[in-house]
């Protein structure tokens, strides 16, 4: 297993272990809610968002397994959750699968659903509070808001069916993934109270990952078959979603990934050696493509 | 007027004034979501939550128009707002109507309905943290969150059309509506750092008066017409909603109103004179039945 792999894997167990700490338990009265809040958050993730906060926490001098680093990794995969079970919603994107599995809304209720979401964040929020520091609990509120993820999902729903410009592609991929990719960046490095200079330029490593995340995720949806997606695949174009393969093609989303990947390593050269997990996030989130084609050739392989 | 009403026009406009300054401009892109969120704020809202929470503050010791407190206030309007919106979908209770006017799924889509809570809720965190105290979003946080709120609101959707025992209709609404009543008057309290054997006694008093607040609602959906109540009449019953009538009947309910109201009053008897407005409050809590009762004659002999 490489470097990279271990430490996604030691940075999504340390995660998991603090959310099954952290999240109410099952048996607790009103038991359906709990159930939910659990079901979402431990349907399969791969915790990207912990793992860059703790990578960004120790570039900037911090140290793995802090206890506020913890928490605040917990409460951002709680943060992602929430915004996944409303976006699922059948008056959202009406999803049925996520991660392979039924969503929120179909394994439980329409009612559940939009009131667990909406636990999850405030649950989230206790978390951070719990930290003791206010300024991360305001960047944190900006980076969900209506000037970031919400604001996102807003365009994104409106945008649907339309012909749209690949400036409001890149605003809906900026607000409604990165700024929370972002943010998890700042947050990593807020808690290894980082000078800003240094917050500054992992601000743009983080807008470039997180953009690049988002349309590696549009290229996915058109190339990959719905089995190694754990999700519809297509779903995108049959929607008529603003993606970046509907607005410049797939030739030119790949390019672009792979570009805005390079601007996302030249933002962190200055971290030199103490960068490398930073460094090799960026290039595990471009090549999920072909890590997904060969997990769907594997596949194919298998059941022949 | 009287003095309580003349307090409570005040608390009410120094808060409109506060939300017109920190909700998102209409004219803010995307536009649609900050429309639904000043609909919704606007609705004529009786501002009961910052009204006590600002009378707590006062007879703490606090200063009336503390900015913090106006902050505070702005905040509670928020969450309940968030929580009136979330409440009205289609897959919770299907409220076509509140207040008067549209809810804001009608008025606007599903979706946006869904985005536009969640926005409340965020920004209000985002107000919260501005006034730099944790411990109030912690605070907040506790009495929105599944052992508060939202729990109450998953035992109110998972009663309906059952036979539910007296205990299950004083959980719900101990957790659905007095909690956040109750933290409203909390955080007056703490914003003028009140000492711990305060804030105990004002939380008694905050949970009996948020009780009785739930109970007159009740009896008042029981009892009204849809035009003084502003919202479909009798539509508790209808869809078998778990309610103190439903449970112990309209005669009953009333005595347990005036029977929490003096409970309240004695909580704060050791405010003395401070305590006239937290007192007159209780009082104009339980007295909105007969108030209502006005209304509706006064627009029956109007219109004749």
């Amino acid at each position: 297993m490489s470097e990279l792999m271990q430490y996604i894997k030691r940075a999504s167990e340390v995660t998991d272990a603090t959310l099954e700490k952290l999240l109410p338990a099952e048996t607790s009265y009103p038991n359906s809610i709990h159930k939910l809040m659990r079901y979402s958050t431990f349907a399969g993730g791969k915790r990207i968002r912990p793992c860059l906060l703790m990578a960004s926490h120790e570039a900037c001098g911090g140290q793995f397994g802090d206890k506020n680093v913890l928490a605040a990794s917990a409460a951002l995969e709680m943060f992602h959750t929430f915004s996944l079970i409303h976006d699922d919603l059948p008056c959202m994107d009406d999803d049925d699968f996520r991660r392979g599995k039924p969503t929120a809304h179909k394994a439980f209720t329409e009612a559940l659903a939009v009131l667990g979401g909406d636990a999850l964040c405030i649950a989230a929020f206790e978390i951070l509070a719990s930290i003791g520091r206010v300024d991360i609990i305001s960047e944190i509120a900006k980076a969900l808001g209506t000037s970031g993820m919400l604001g996102g999902q807003v365009v994104d729903i409106e945008s649907e069916g339309k012909q749209v410009s690949r400036e409001t592609v890149e605003y809906i991929h900026h607000n409604k993934t990165a700024a929370l990719i972002c943010s998890s960046i700042r947050i990593g490095a807020m808690l290894a109270d980082a000078p800003s200079e240094v917050l500054q330029k992992l601000t743009f490593y983080g807008h470039h990952v997180g953009l690049a995340f988002q349309v590696v995720d549009d290229i996915l949806d058109e190339e990959s078959t719905t089995e190694t997606l754990g999700k519809d695949a297509g779903s995108d174009r049959e929607r008529g979603k603003a993606t970046y393969p509907a607005v410049c093609g797939i030739a030119e989303s790949k390019r672009y990934a792979r570009e805005l990947t390079d601007r996302a390593w030249a933002d962190i050269v200055f971290l030199g050696e103490k960068g490398r997990v930073l460094h090799d996030m960026a290039e595990y989130i471009v090549t999920r493509i072909s890590l997904f084609f060969l997990c769907g050739l594997f596949a194919v392989v298998y059941k022949e």
